[in-house]
């Protein structure tokens, strides 16, 4: 690849203040950025605005790093760390581009990171998924899908029949999610150029 | 409501002959439109070509009670039941168009289907899922995602506070699912003009 | 053609009260639905109103001729003469969608009736416009699009190599319209898969 | 703004080695990057590709001044001066994106270049239009739409009643457009959080 990749980050859209959540995303933003990675988001709050706060935080940061996918008309709603927003105006459906991305990581989040999660399975992309240690929910209640899909398959069709192992790899370190997109990225480069029977 | 209410049925986009996800698929296209309903899907094989051949078995139904929303820009693609085609050309990004419909109902399903699922429960909608009687899957592959959210909430936001028991609703036959629409739909009637924050 | 054919009415989304165009587009419902056709449109006032009018006065009108391919999130903002509304919540990105159908007949229109025939003519669609007799616009205001492109090539990249006289057809009269659609839609059928390079 | 504006640049898809359309476009690439800001555009060949080779070119050009918006599934259908692809899978329907950024430049352009024109009109953008000296097209046939459009307005809504003047903005130099952009842009900053009527 002759750029730089592009890592989307993707789970709540809140979060407490120093939760296990706040702190992997701040940390995973700095880890993507210093080992030279771009970071993609909703560009909104929570786990989007504490991956860029991180990014931003990385000694080799420069300006560019963090790209937000809005899905309103206006750049304004981004969080302040979006150095590029793209307001789509495409309300959640922009969840597909932000999953469309060179790898996705994902850190807890509920259903709209779930339709991000299910399009990065659909589109092939190498998966990652942080085992959140205290995940919220109950038999009844999902949450914290990232704890919930970590270490499986999201579906039964052979999507990568080529790469052994295929599934979404869960990770409990920013260093973890680090390596395993140095070990396996380069496995998942090709992409459809339409995704959809047709 | 003025028109007849839109029902979303989701599911595999392949099917076992005669197997119990297709001939649930069917009596519930059947069902359906019998009960007055049109229905919307994929527009393509397995569960949305099943919903769609027992939608047109109905006594009472009439052209144009089926509704295809393909991912691609020819109508061509979609399966000979469908009676009103729209060729999206959005690839899987059509599946929020297909999940914001007055109600879904999922019939098993990989991640394409939980793409829409998600959506779903994201915009509020009345939900439904098959309980399939003998999933797919193990421990490790996630497999008939209509089975694993049926009677669950799919995340832990509280997004519809005044509707006591909000759940995806687990149904065994076309019987049930007529049922609790009727009982349900109701109470699912608002829709937000825009969903994602803006 | 298997099915209906679906023909896109598009113009302004406001009119005045028994204009040149809104009796044109009220007369267009009736023709297009009375010939066999249904129609989609935006789903919202001014011409997509007035052309949905027109074909619930057809005497062979059937509900579920009128289709409405809605900007926002909710159906209720659909005019009173839409079938089935179809909710996408993708903005002005929904004109890709109603461009995308069988056929496009422009009335008046702006910007956004631009757009759409700029799309109708990408996606190698059979369009046709009404010649409004008395245009609005001047020669810095353009206006009334259909009036400007009635009879000509919107760009000159051969779309359609094997048509001869490809180009908006321009229509004076509602019988017109539907004569025109008999003799050329058979000609336009062909769309491909994917259209934007890849 | 606390980051760098986003100019679209759009127009044709593939141009004439050494052509007015080309050698601006370059140009407009070098000065749009040397006056702070970045470019967005549909990614592929002809205008968008000499834009960013301009962009490049410049001597304060950084990595991350030149972002692609896709409309296939993979980001190896960018041009090689493309460093952020996003590959949107959304076909044409990506036209609503490029042109909805902070301000839009036309260079030339068909079909593809008119829809994004309109949007961008619709968006109550900034639009600046290249007056290629020798259009090409004919009384029947329309092309290098930025010329046919420059110095007028798309329709006949008041989109800025607050702006004095608004219209697309002919220009004949890169340098015009960067003054231009300088003078105009901090206009028309307020955008919509979602533009269709709801």
């Amino acid at each position: 690849m002759n750029r730089k990749p592009i890592i989307a980050v993707i789970g709540d859209g809140s979060l407490q203040k120093n939760s296990e959540k706040e702190i992997f995303a701040e940390q995973l933003g700095t880890a993507l950025v210093t080992a030279g990675y771009r970071i993609i988001c909703g560009g909104l709050g929570g786990v989007m605005e504490a991956a860029g706060r991180g990014a931003h935080a990385s000694p080799v940061y420069s300006d560019g790093d963090v790209i937000g996918v809005l899905p309103g008309c206006t750049p304004d709603a981004a969080n302040p760390y979006i150095d590029i927003p793209i307001a789509t105006g495409l309300d959640h459906a922009r969840n597909f581009i932000v999953a469309n991305s060179d790898a996705v990581i994902a850190v807890g989040g509920g259903s709209g990171t779930l339709s991000e999660l299910s399009y990065a399975w659909i589109m092939r992309r190498l998966i990652l998924a942080y085992r959140v240690p205290h995940p919220a929910g109950s038999p009844e209640i999902f949450a914290d899908w990232s704890a919930i899909v970590a270490d499986k398959k999201l579906d039964d069709k052979d999507r990568c029949p080529q790469i052994e192992g295929d599934r979404v790899y869960g990770v409990d370190t920013a260093e973890d999610a680090v390596n395993i997109l140095a070990e396996k990225l380069p496995l998942y480069i090709s992409r459809p150029a339409c995704a959809g029977k047709r």
